[in-house]
């Protein structure tokens, strides 16, 4: 191997997690990383917010001034780890305008974006790369962008944010409520000081805007991705999911659509959903991403590790610089953006689902007719219904609990009925919607 | 999309369950194709033993004259789907001499002539591609190769023979024992006629030598690889197996093995081993594959699919005839081959491993205690040890079974026990001898 190449200049931005592990693999397999390259890779600097003595490397490394780094004549590929859209931004775009390669795992910019710093890595002919954007280290982009790049990809369903699944695994598991849950995976530190993005969805929708595009060769922004958190999730929720012997997910899911009209169309969504027990989704706890795969030729795959974390996730940043640092040795790009398809987006409406529905009503002759007469008008049909007594405190029996689980209809469909269940008089509240993933009609 | 640019021209050889389904995708796929590649691929022509107008294809494609077929000038890709070893190393050298590029499943070739291969495509500056050599549908050599390369990979373990794992898989759910599990997969078509590639373990070595080779930039030959197949996995070892909460799955490993002077080697083995219930590989069913890999810093990553089949295998093959396709068309090429690292292979007596051992003995006291010294002579530390009453028919004492579970010691210590064993006047007979996967010491 011709280790007396040229050096390949690197230039990371950003020393948490990710940017740590990613600088101490960088020296402490040096030599590995040459061979494999075909040229020693050298670390040329550091962007940071803060140049300080303490941060565990070399003060002479460490910059607070991006725009210069990111223009050294002496660096070839960047590596973006800071976090923040604007600045990320910014860095990435002035990177490849000045003809670096990038490799980044910012979901967010990528989610917004991509299209823009797709079209200026194309102008620089340069490699823009971002197999840690998701799921950590588990390879998901590069199967979807090169295996599979001969088949059609039909669905991508993923558990690929750590801190919802890791709190919704606590519910299911102790039967804790949401709060609780909550507050104990911030004590741990598998919730940040403010879980917004993770539990309201937003990080799980970027995911599933950068699958979608990769996978339905269409451009596919986080505003495009129907997005429920899982903050409504209750106790009562992982009860009746037991009884259906299922638990809770928060899913992203990339679907092509097959309109009746022929045409096709892709769906991307985020939402809390029951999965049967026997999916091999419902087994992925705590901390961990798995993303299931289906497509016409390969038909279902599954991947499945750690999908966060500083050195797993610098497990795919190190993935794509060397693949970047090969290109650069050996001449060629990676593959390149590929966005032909430009299928619509699908409105949720549109999407057929099934559907489970908890309800308190009066205990009343005639009111379990009455609600199912409001599924049947808009022809939703049922699967399964129960009903039960609600008793109080002192025994005595104050009204009925009826849940029901349909099958396949439209969301629209689905939602106008719960929406005329709510103002239903029979009806004292619902309880719980939920969709249900992958089982059936 | 450039599909004005010049036809990628295509070769197909070998039109069985795998070449019919690349060539129908080739047909139905083929506007698709051409927007992700960048140009269409066009088929030129495909090399079967036998041109007949019975073979689904239009029967001007079809050519017994490989030799012509993969030196034709408007030919850029070969896509390798023969079988037979000798004729496909033939074609591909051929292929690569003349500047094409080459997609092969030819696993059996590659375990013997990686290198050959590798050095030929090297010369010819021409891509070498072989996903579907592994696993089928599931990305496994491109992570590998591609994803994990600026990781260093510690340990792969796979499920890669669809047809020993179905065998496995009916012993462990029916009860039945090796024959009748192997005739009823004869009978499904799960098995060959000669089964022997699968159930001697060939196959599986095949496959573990490419994929050591590539985890660990180091030539692997399927002479390498320690090789037992599934042919004396007995009834009675599934019923020791449920006794323990295992099953019995046979297992390609790929290991970086540490040793004790501070070298590193690599160790490449097949054999039939206990698998915890709880372990991710053990839920693997029926003609499914799965491969675990174990990176420093990525840590556990599992990928599962669809291992064998003509869609599922033509899927892998088709994203490898792309990516070739897309270096065509943009320049470039894909990863070249990486064995700087060298390392020697690690002798099956190095091994550390944990050994599960089922023996006959006589009913007389002191036994236990000098089969026990025998395992301790050899310093191999027993973790766990049963004994039971052996009845004959009429319900008479006739003798007794112990079985041990040993902690870890080397296999070449534990095969020395085992032939002690054998020759100790006490043993009647030894039952069985499992090596057991992944738990704990």
């Amino acid at each position: 191997m011709a280790e007396s190449q040229k050096p390949i200049g690197v230039a990371v931005l950003g020393l948490g997690n990710v940017g740590s592990e990613v600088v101490r693999i960088l020296e402490a397999d040096a030599k590995d990383l040459a061979a494999r390259v075909g040229a020693p890779l050298e670390l040329r600097g550091i962007g940071v917010r803060r140049v300080a003595d303490d941060r565990g490397v070399p003060v002479e490394l460490l910059t607070d001034d991006i725009d210069a780094l990111v223009a050294r004549d002496d660096v070839d590929i960047v590596v973006e780890l800071m976090g923040p859209v604007k600045p990320a931004s910014k860095a990435i775009l002035a990177a490849l305008e000045n003809g670096k390669s990038v490799v980044t795992a910012n979901k967010a910019l990528l989610a917004q974006s991509a299209g823009k710093l797709a079209e200026t890595a194309e102008k620089a002919g340069v490699d823009l790369y971002f197999e840690a954007a998701v799921a950590g280290a588990i390879p998901v982009i590069r199967p979807l962008t090169q295996s599979l790049a001969g088949d059609t990809v039909l669905r991508v369903a993923g558990i690929v944010n750590g801190t919802t699944n890791y709190i919704l695994s606590a519910m299911n598991d102790t039967g804790a409520d949401y709060d609780s849950a909550l507050a104990d995976a911030s004590a741990l530190g598998y919730a940040e000081a403010d879980p917004t993005a993770d539990v309201e969805g937003h990080d799980a929708a970027a995911k599933a805007a950068i699958l979608a595009s990769i996978a339905f060769h269409t451009r596919v922004t986080a505003d495009d991705v129907y997005c429920e958190g899982i903050t409504k999730v209750t106790a009562e929720d992982f009860e009746s999911a037991k009884a259906l012997g299922c638990t809770i997910k928060l899913l992203s899911i990339c679907e092509r659509v097959n309109g009746a009209d022929g045409n096709q169309s892709v769906s991307a969504r985020v939402y809390p959903a029951l999965v049967p027990l026997d999916h091999p989704l419902a087994a992925v706890g705590g901390a961990f991403n798995a993303v299931v795969v289906e497509a016409a030729a390969a038909g279902r795959l599954m991947f499945y590790g750690q999908g966060a974390g500083g050195a797993p996730t610098a497990s795919a940043v190190l993935g794509d610089l060397v693949m970047a640092a090969r290109n650069r040795v050996h001449g060629g790009r990676g593959p390149r953006e590929s966005k032909y398809a430009k299928l619509p987006i699908a409105p949720i409406g549109v999407i057929p689902t099934r559907y489970y529905v908890s309800l308190y009503v009066s205990d009343k002759p005639g009111v379990l007719s009455s609600v199912a007469a409001e599924f049947a008008k808009r022809e939703v049909s049922i699967a399964e219904v129960r009903q039960e007594g609600v008793v109080n405190e002192g025994g005595e029996r104050v009204g009925a609990r009826i849940a029901v689980l349909t099958h396949r209809a439209t969301d629209a469909a689905l939602s106008e009925t719960i929406t005329a269940l709510e103002s239903h008089d029979a009806v004292s509240s619902v309880a719980s919607v939920l969709r249900m993933e992958g089982a059936g009609e």
